[in-house]
């Protein structure tokens, strides 16, 4: 039978998603206590393969077994054996045609980055900084040239391995709440860096070393050397992987960005 | 002369603020760096002796040095020589009479609790947990009773070092933000393990294993032994310390418990 799960990860201290030789991946950790569970071995297929230091609040793995468990077995069982910084929320039969990441519909993800004078010292891994003062409109400005169908390769690493570079952008919403900067993005698909290689560039845009037009200039170039640097990890977080309805999955994979912030989210009202 | 720092740091690799012999102590690391920039040793004094594992967002501290350096000397200088986990934000020369522990008039404190079925993997060093439901409605109405002046020791470690245990608790406000719980305190100064405690104490009543009049009787029995256990360190923050606006010290280090959340703040607009 295929099960799917539901994922949170803090990312810092894993050289990302997939599994690697020295064993250092999130990967290789969901595996090893799955295989426990499962009395043989598992390898799981996940929705999104997260850089080292991205995070997941809402990241879903899917795979097949034939030892019968109940499901409770391969949520608290699971956790019993999962390293602190990783946690299954959810477990949840699924047909075998269902797969992870070719059945997404959409992920979601979010950057957080502080935007004041001295650097993070709390919470330093699961933030991004920069120091200059960031103008909210020219970024949405600029943003603004993203949304839609486009060949993004203007924003993809070398390594990539999507076979398109063309996706959708259904959302890129920007906002300030105090010391911290939120880019909340939504596609079809992202290319490898795809997030932090469009951040790079509309902080240089937010600072004002580019004007808001030259993102669209990037866009339609094409060419990966006309972008920014690609922006550091810590402060991207895999939110949500959508599916279709159809599948039964926990309404928690689904939803928006939203689910991570809720987490820390304190209302308008709360701030003032 | 006598310089006065707002510091923020992550304390979840610490042993606390306070200085030991094997150095583990976020003062250590301050003093040291501090040194550094001085050219002479220098031993500073805190507003508020977070505990081990205990979060800062908006500690005071002070130090005596004669050596002249400009302040951003005991910002950015210092900031290069501090370990990732904590920075100074702001420097401010303030006369010999200011004390950064005696002359302030109030603490702030926001505890961040997940409430969910499983444990965090995510920021699990940044906040508790209870995996049963909690009903606010019942921590606010245990929570009124300990508003004002009190004699807090029912709530106060055996090893607390505090000349009196009355101290007067001007805020205990809980929200909840998705599965987030926010408890968000302040009084004139707080007893060792003083917050822990009563989250423990509101913990056992939002889950209704005590009733909301428990913790008055907690209050009036004053003894230690009544009480809940210690909640967990994790999810703690020290987020602001109150001064008299006379001391001049940047605003940064007064306003609310909300300077902590802004950092991750959205708007109830944003959640829904």
């Amino acid at each position: 039978m295929r099960i799917a799960l539901g994922l949170e990860y803090d990312g810092s201290g894993f050289c990302g998603w997939q599994t690697q030789p020295s064993r250092c991946a999130v990967q290789d950790a969901v595996d090893s206590a799955l295989s426990q569970i499962a009395a043989h071995a598992i390898e799981s297929q996940c929705a999104g393969r997260t850089d080292a230091g991205v995070h997941a609040f809402g990241q879903v793995v899917h795979f097949d077994t034939h030892s019968q468990r109940p499901l409770t077995a391969w949520v608290r069982g699971v956790n019993t054996l999962l390293p602190r910084a990783v946690v299954v929320k959810w477990a949840h039969e699924v047909p075998e045609a269902f797969h992870a990441r070719y059945s997404a519909r959409g992920r979601a993800y979010i950057y957080l980055l502080v935007n004041r004078s001295e650097r993070p010292g709390l919470h330093h891994a699961h933030v991004g900084w920069h120091h200059h003062n960031l103008d909210l409109g020219c970024m949405r400005e600029a943003a603004a040239n993203l949304l839609g169908t486009h060949d993004f390769s203007a924003f993809r690493a070398a390594e990539c391995q999507a076979r398109s570079p063309v996706k959708e952008l259904r959302r890129l919403d920007i906002q300030r709440y105090g010391e911290i900067v939120v880019f909340d993005f939504a596609a079809d698909a992202f290319l490898h860096h795809m997030v932090r290689n469009i951040i790079g560039c509309l902080v240089k845009v937010g600072n004002g070393s580019r004007p808001p037009e030259w993102v669209k200039q990037v866009l339609e170039g094409r060419e990966r050397e006309r972008a920014a640097p690609t922006f550091a990890a810590n402060g991207l977080y895999l939110t949500a992987v959508e599916y279709d309805e159809s599948w039964g999955l926990p309404r928690y994979s689904r939803g928006s960005s939203a689910q991570l912030l809720a987490r820390f989210g304190p209302s308008a009202s709360f701030l003032s």
